[in-house]
C-alpha cells in the first residue's frame, strides 16, 4: 500500500519573516530577549516544479548555507511532520532572504528553526482540516514550546516569536514568558567576522558559581527591565553588568573588550555581549553610527573585520503569509 | 586635660521612627526588599535626668532586649560617635516603642541601626555646626552607606531608609539602589514563635549553585518586580518562587510548608520567606485575615504559637524628628 499523501495540498505558499533577537541583555542571562527589527524571511512553495527539495539563499549566509535537508527550516519542517505522521510534500521549495547575519549572536539560528515550526504547523492544520490554513489558527504557544525543546532555551525563540523584551521562566515542566513593555529603543550591533560557537561559548562557563554572582545578576537584571520600560539612560548604564557569562566569554572574543570600551568611548550607553556572541550589543540613544563605526575600528586593531547595524527594538514578531 | 565635650547640645531630642521590611521576596534574593506600613519608635533625649545611658522598651521585645549599652541602636550610635571621634553626650536616654517583632524577618534589627545611625548623623552635625539639625540636612545615602556595611547588605535597610519596593546592587565598590513603584499593595505576615537565627539561615545555604538555578531567579526576580508594578496577580503567583534559598531554609522552620499552603488554600497569591525568616509573607488581594489565621493555625499544628499582621506596604521610609 502506498504512503498516504495530501495531494493537493490545500495550502501552496507558507511564507514566514522571523525577526533577529539578542538574548542574554548582560544579566538577564537565559532569562531575558529583546527583538530587533532585522528580519529572515523564509518561503516554502508545495506546488509546481520538480519534486524533491530545493533551498536558495539570498543575502546572509548564502555562500555557506546548506541548500538540502540539512537546511535548519527544512530540517526541521521534516521533523515536525515526521512527529505528527504526516507526509512531507512531494515538493518543498524554500527561498530564503536573510537579513540577520548567521553565527552573530543575533539569532538566526532561531528564525530558521521558528519557520520550520510555523511552516509544519501550517502543512499539519491543512492535512488535518482539508482546507486552507489563516494565520490566526497557528498557536503560537505551542510553537514556542516545541521551539524551545529544539533549540533547547527560549531566550532567542520567545521575543522572536512575540516580539518585544521578554522574560522567559519555568515553571514546573512548563516554560512560560512574559514582555516586559518598552518605549521605542535603538541600538547598535556589531559582529566580527569570528566563528565563535555557542557550544563553544556554553563550554566557557563553569560548572557551578558562588551565591554572590548570582545575586549580582538577580538585582542586575531587574533593573535592566526597569531601566528599559523607563528609559532611564544613568540606570541603564548602572544595571547592565554582567557576573555569569560575559568574563568568560569576551577573552574568546578578539577585540571584544576594546570594542566595548570603544562604543560607550562614543557616547554609547551601555554594552554587552548579544546571546553567546560574537556580536556586541549596545544600546544608545545618539551617535549611532559613530558608534558602530568605532566598535568596527577597534575589531579592525585585532585584525578583524566587522560589520555593524543601526536597529530598533521590534514590538512585532514572527509574520506569516499562506496563500 | 578633660575630653572635649558637645555641651549643651544644641539638639535635646532626635525621634527616629522606621519601618518594618521585608528582604528577599522569593527570587529576589538579597537583592530586593520592601518597606512595611509596622514602625519601631526610638526617642533619644540628651537633657536632663542622670548621666549614663539608659533604655526603655516598649511592645516588641520588651522582655527580651537589652536595656543598656550592647542595645543595637544605643551601641550603633556610640560606635558612629567614635569613630567620628565626637563625644558621646553625658546622658543618653531612648525610648523604643516596637511594633516590629524581633527576629522575626521583619527587618527590626535594620531599624535599630538606622535609627542608631541616623542619631549618630544628627548628633555629629549638631557638634560640628554648633546648631540644631534639620531632618533634611541628613544625607540618607551615607546612612545608607554606613548600614549597609554595619548590616552587611542592604536589602532590608534600603527599604527601611527609604520606603517602598527597592532593588538593591553593587557597582564596584559601591552600593546602590532603585525604587521600583509600585501600586498600593496589602501582605499578611505570619511569624511563628521560633528562634531561626539569621546566621543559621545563612548557613544552611551550599557554597556554590547551578546555573540553572541562578537563572530560574534572574528570570522570576524580574517578574515578580514587573507583576507587583503592575499588579498582575497571576504572573506574581508565578513568579514568586525561589530557587536558592527558600528550599534550604523553610525545612528548618516547624510548619512553614504547611502554613504557606494553608495561605494559598485561602486565597494568598503568592507566598515567600520573608527575608531569612522564620515569618512568611503572604500576598493577598481579600480575605486578609482569614489567611492569617490560616496560617497561624497550621504554625499551631507543629506546636508553635504564632502571630499574623495585616499589612499595607509603605511608600514612606524612616522619619525623623529634631526638637
Amino acid at each position: 500500500m502506498p504512503e498516504a499523501t495530501v495531494a493537493p495540498w490545500p495550502v501552496s505558499s507558507v511564507r514566514v519573516r522571523v525577526p533577529a533577537t539578542s538574548a542574554n541583555l548582560g544579566p538577564g542571562f537565559d532569562s531575558m530577549g529583546i527583538a530587533l527589527d532585522l528580519w529572515n524571511d523564509f518561503e516554502l512553495d508545495m506546488d509546481g516544479g520538480e519534486p524533491g527539495v530545493s533551498v536558495s539563499v539570498i543575502g546572509e549566509g548564502e555562500l555557506t548555507l546548506p541548500r538540502d535537508r540539512s537546511h535548519l527550516t527544512i530540517g526541521t519542517l521534516l521533523d515536525e511532520l515526521a512527529r505528527h505522521g504526516i507526509p512531507a510534500p512531494e515538493r518543498l521549495s524554500l527561498r530564503c532572504r536573510n537579513d540577520i547575519p548567521s553565527a552573530s549572536g543575533l539569532g538566526s539560528s532561531s528564525s530558521a528553526v521558528v519557520a520550520g515550526l510555523i511552516m509544519a504547523t501550517v502543512l499539519r492544520l491543512a492535512a488535518t482540516t482539508g482546507r486552507r490554513v489563516r494565520p490566526h489558527e497557528i498557536e503560537l504557544h505551542d510553537v514556542l514550546a516545541r521551539a524551545v525543546e529544539v533549540e533547547g532555551h527560549g531566550d532567542n525563540v520567545t521575543p522572536a516569536i512575540y516580539g518585544g523584551l521578554q522574560v522567559v521562566y519555568t515553571h514546573g515542566d512548563h516554560y512560560r514568558n512574559r514582555a516586559i513593555p518598552i518605549p521605542p529603543t535603538k541600538v547598535v550591533v556589531c559582529v566580527p567576522d569570528f566563528l565563535y560557537l555557542t557550544s563553544q561559548a556554553r563550554a566557557a562557563l563553569p560548572a557551578s558559581i558562588s551565591h554572590a554572582d548570582a545575586v549580582f545578576n538577580i538585582g542586575h537584571a531587574m533593573l535592566v527591565a526597569e531601566a528599559l520600560r523607563s528609559q532611564d539612560d544613568a540606570l541603564l548604564s548602572d544595571a547592565l553588568r554582567d557576573a555569569l557569562h560575559e568574563q568568560y566569554r569576551l577573552p574568546s572574543i578578539p577585540g571584544a573588550f576594546d570594542a566595548r570600551q570603544a562604543a560607550l568611548d562614543a557616547s554609547a550607553i551601555a554594552v554587552c555581549l548579544s546571546g553567546a556572541g560574537p556580536g556586541l550589543l549596545a544600546f544608545a540613544r545618539k551617535e549611532h553610527d559613530t558608534i558602530g563605526e568605532a566598535m568596527v575600528a577597534a575589531f579592525r586593531r585585532h585584525r578583524l573585520n566587522a560589520r555593524y547595524w543601526v536597529l530598533s527594538a521590534s514590538t512585532g514578531g514572527v509574520r506569516v503569509d499562506i496563500v
